[in-house]
């Protein structure tokens, strides 16, 4: 019937397995490509034809159109050179798993409307709840109301919780809508001012300690100022490795303090770190899980899966199914009060089968090989620490726990973003800074699942000789 | 390093070439699967280990396990033989860009972190407006701030343009939020309910005419009501191709009356039929279009693109910058002013590289393969309509004019309950039903890109066989 160019099975078995082997190219020569393209704003649109092509264009086509126009665009995320925000997960099990979801290619609404995409996801989520430790009552298996779903990113983990949470409160105290407050830490990532802003309610920023935490006290003290003024305190953020420093706020005594209040929702947002929390010992770090209401780990930051794969744990899924239960007939099914309909925990109906990529890096590596791939970054971003801290011209920002090295040149902000510019400009390595209480503070991840001791010596060279030149030329 | 079972480049040759393989030999079977599968809440959490794999499996076992414990609880949406909900797109084409897109594996929430992604959205998305013969003030190349980007579904971005119609409403005028009202026709979409519950704005739902159709005048008599009650109308939903009929709004009659008052935004959500307006033949149902504020359509609907895949365009990209812009130091970079920042545009701050499925889709068929696919579709939707009309105890229920056919047995309710019953319970072709005004509706929706007219026989005599078991059970 239609006649586009990759249309049959045969088609597919010739140009897939062609496909396969080009990523697999790639990924061999990625070390090699420059980790930031040197394009301009509007170069596709000038490579390419300004109209769309009106009949089937080949397979030989496609792909030279690709690497003529995309390639020299992209941003090699995983360059063992990427040193720039947190990573991107990325492996070939979540490939594999990727486009076979795909290929299976239902939605999960309902449980009905694919079942295997429901139970799976149930599965694998209670699993993932015990490697990381998490309090049972977050699994689908305990006997509450718990239980996790993969939501797109840590922001929209954020919105749809603190929306449950506003709706929560409104519904429970004769409670003024316009006297709602929530908090977070100033360190807090700028999805939360997002997610401020879309369910505007304000967030107020709680002052850090030295160590950049949130502390219970601190907290405490403004939740009583605010009651004192009328306010209704119902929703705080608490991060465990955050994005500029990878600081950790105090969980346990934020959820301490939580406690003393009716209907003040924890949430806990640990996109990157959380996932460290399958080694046993990082569990210092996610002490007083006990008291949270929602935790979210973004799986495709640290657990080698692609986007997007946001995992989001909740006491009690019936704060959300009320929240957002719609019920139209031609969703219902007979399994409603057995099984979970996924779509009364998100934002969009339908979504791909996420967990299927999920489920094959976890077969693949094996809880162990999970956690060989945390120790090995960790180990990484020790390593680079311990090399630059034997020059004497720099100085460590804040302490390495994670896969993150905050560092700065000792002195001026100014020679410090000189730094930073030249790093980024010379695209041999790939950074983003950040600023901190007045400090401009240059942040060196371990971003990709190659990066490896001979690619940090790279970086750390590199680094020093743009020091050594900007040197020479402040003399 | 690290010591999974499809860790390296050779082993993904090796199995992402078997994949392929497995892939192929599915859709080839595709037809002769269950399309509805016999399983129970809980089958797959009694199939698989209760505890997760604590060393790596190797690929042979993944794929045993896979087959052994999802298979069997999927639900086939790509069978020809799928007839409920409305369509998932999927074809080889997207499956390969969806692969492509994961293998370079990165965010795109600021033109800076992987130009060729906002690029190639960018481009993509200024064809297809194009394509879709969408007024030029929607295109990024137009002289305005119109655009587009690529949500994850229609959900998603209703919510998004209702939050960002709110925030523009609360900042041009003194306007109290407690005042706002929203509205709807009686037909929109469960999804439009939940932006509502999501928001905490009430949204009314208008009344239809004979045709299910929300018309200008029974929205603009609610609407000066409302007015002198006191409230502030923001925001209107109209459909083109409602979720239960396929029914029209009237998108010119509605757009007059909202240019009438000043903020009053208008939202289409063409999520189903909007890729239809590809084929000329179909546009005099999208008239009106100059005056409206967003417009959604689900690629991953009907054009062969897998999930997520959902268009956003607005007239006015700023009542969106202006709502969501969050801009610390380490998303900055030199070219803000010159290229869309898409984090702006969206709630998740990081997606996976959508555009290139898209993108390879409309290269593999061109705009006459998409087109042609459109046209087959309805034109079996309505070999389908003929033949069962033939039939004099069928009787249609609203006008044929997409790939969804409504209809009825002549009759109570009851009976179409029962004869609903008893096509999804054999498991031969899937159905879902719809309740509108009182009656019980059968809903037949061409949902596979391989349906073809022998799977319109197969489906029309299994409907007729189990309504003639229906007529001896009832006598």
């Amino acid at each position: 019937m239609l006649k586009g160019t990759i249309e049959t099975t045969d088609d597919f078995r010739k140009y897939g397995k062609e496909m396969i082997d080009m990523i697999a190219d790639y990924h061999d020569n990625i070390a090699n490509l420059p980790v930031v393209p040197d394009v301009k704003p509007g170069y596709i649109r000038d490579l390419l034809p300004s109209k769309p092509p009106q009949t089937p264009q080949n397979y030989e086509k496609i792909i030279n159109t690709f690497n003529e126009a995309v390639v020299p665009g992209l941003t090699q995320w995983h360059s063992p050179r990427f040193h720039a925000y947190y990573p991107i997960g990325n492996s070939y099990p979540s490939l594999l798993g990727g486009i076979l979801g795909d290929a299976i290619g239902c939605a999960g609404f309902s449980w009905k409307s694919n079942p295997a995409y429901t139970e799976l996801e149930v599965v694998t989520m209670d699993w993932f709840a015990e490697m990381l430790d998490l309090p049972k009552v977050f699994m689908h298996s305990s006997e509450g109301n718990g239980g996790a779903i993969i939501q797109t990113s840590a922001s929209e983990s954020a919105l749809v919780s603190l929306l449950a949470a506003k709706s929560r409160i409104l519904t429970t105290k004769d409670s003024d809508s316009t006297k709602l407050v929530a908090y977070c830490s100033e360190q807090a990532h700028s999805s939360i001012e997002r997610a401020e802003m879309l369910a505007h309610v304000p967030i107020k920023k709680i002052k850090t300690d030295h160590k950049y935490s949130m502390k219970g006290d601190t907290l405490e003290k403004q939740i009583a100022i605010d009651i004192e003024a009328g306010l209704t305190p119902f929703f705080v953020v608490a991060t465990l490795g955050t994005t500029s420093l990878c600081s950790f706020d105090k969980v346990d005594e934020i959820g301490e303090v939580c406690q003393k209040y009716p209907n003040l929702w924890l949430h806990v947002d640990a996109a990157y770190a959380g996932s460290a929390f399958i080694c046993p010992e990082y569990r210092y770090l996610s002490k007083g899980l006990d008291n949270v209401d929602s935790f979210v780990v973004n799986f495709n930051k640290w657990m080698m899966v692609n986007l997007e794969c946001s995992a989001l744990y909740l006491r009690n899924s019936r704060d959300f199914t009320d929240s957002y239960n719609v019920d139209p007939l031609y969703l219902k099914h007979e399994h409603q009060e057995t099984a979970p309909d996924f779509r009364h925990w998100q934002i969009p109906l339908s979504r791909s089968f996420r967990s299927l990529k999920l489920w094959m890096v976890l077969m693949s590596y094996g809880v162990k090989g999970l956690q060989q791939h945390i120790r090995y970054q960790i180990k990484m971003a020790k390593y680079f620490e311990t090399l630059l801290v034997q020059d004497t011209r720099f100085e460590i920002f804040h302490d390495v726990t994670m896969g993150l090295v905050c560092f700065r040149l000792k002195g001026a902000n100014d020679l410090n973003e000189k730094l930073n510019r030249r790093i980024n400009n010379s695209a041999n390595i790939h950074m983003t800074p950040s600023f901190v209480e007045e400090n401009f503070v240059l942040r060196f991840v371990i971003g990709s699942r190659l990066t490896d001791i001979d690619d940090i010596d790279f970086a750390l060279n590199k680094i020093k000789s743009h020091a050594d030149e900007l040197g020479k030329d402040e003399k």
